[in-house]
């Protein structure tokens, strides 16, 4: 037992060493990157599509690691987008590990890009045990949820210090009060922000990126 | 390398035993069984609150293993409904294992009990490669989720015979067509049934209930 924990250790030591490589990696060539983390279908995507469109007016090229079980609905998403992308499929695995994040960064022109956004497995359990390398994170979960996501999710909300509650014009319609979710946060990360957005109109979509660190100065969408 | 593979060879064996050993334990006393997994957020529990009311008023007596990551907030509401429930958490584990419903069938009055609904962690990958035991199995997702939901994730539907397609009432509002996930289905799982449904309202209960193997006699909600 105590064999099996001590190698459980020390993958996640590699992991952390890892992780620091890609940090290093893409610090040296100015890009700043952005892990995005939240539960299926909870907008994870439209949110990277919508950033994309707007960093791409301010004249930044955007890079994006789609990451899911199967398939490259998302990956084709951000294509059309106007992004350089690189689809992984997991298989088997809820989350993106860094070893699989520095083999992603080999297939894309890195040379050629100002930030990269890694879209994580939908799950809001293990991708919190998983650094992958990157500058920023954000958790982003959906009112349709209902309100009890966070407080059911306590590590990654802790961890993470910006939150997008996606989806807000429907919070009526699923008769869920966006403001449990942002108390209980305040509880578990009172140092954390917390957006509400709807990334499909576009609202809060800028505010997001402020807190990433990226002004927009095009104010037209 | 190949030492790593034959140990998660192991494993899994080990788990499947174990599965067998909560299915024969239940089946000794003439409890039937549903495994419900699922998105997060999809409308598990809601579904599950709605049976127990339903067998309940059936004469059947019901029993749930609530499991979440952290708190109570499911078992809290299984027990609202009349359940005698056990709640686990699964802390860093994304899914639940045959292990930890052995003890949860420990702390359970199974001489009382008819039937028994285990509720998952909100994942749609880890769970489908730990069977648990039960006589049945179902996997919940949310036309809120997106219509990408089955083709993202092929291996749980490709193995579970009885999906929900729940909060079809938001289908418009969130433009998903749910006859994509219908179509996705069929491919994956042609003999497998697919329910659209609408937990809240008890909107094709019954019919779920009746693919179970549940035929509900009392006519009146």
């Amino acid at each position: 037992m105590h064999d099996v924990r001590f190698k459980g250790e020390d993958i996640l030591a590699r992991q952390l060493e890892m992780a620091e490589a890609n940090y290093s990696r893409l610090h040296e060539r100015g890009i700043r990157s952005v892990s995005v983390m939240g539960a299926i279908g909870s907008g994870k995507t439209t949110l990277i599509e919508r950033a994309i469109v707007r960093l791409g007016r301010e004249g930044l090229r955007v890079g994006t690691i789609a990451a899911d079980s199967a398939g490259d609905d998302d990956h084709r998403r951000f294509v059309a987008q106007g992004a350089c992308s690189v689809n992984i499929n997991t298989q088997d695995d809820c989350h993106l590990d860094a070893h699989t994040v520095d083999h992603a960064l080999d297939a894309l022109p890195l040379d050629q890009l100002d930030v990269l956004f890694v879209e994580n497995v939908g799950n809001l359990i293990c991708p919190a045990d998983f650094p992958l390398g990157t500058d920023r994170e954000m958790v982003v979960i959906s009112v349709t949820e209902g309100d009890d996501m966070v407080r059911k999710h306590p590590k990654i909300f802790a961890q993470t210090d910006l939150v997008v509650v996606n989806k807000v014009d429907l919070a009526a319609a699923v008769d869920v009060d966006p403001r449990r979710l942002v108390a209980d946060y305040a509880i578990l990360n009172p140092h954390g922000k917390i957006v509400l957005a709807e990334a499909k109109s576009g609202r809060g979509v800028d505010e997001i990126l402020a807190l990433l660190g990226f002004e927009c100065t095009n104010t037209q969408w």
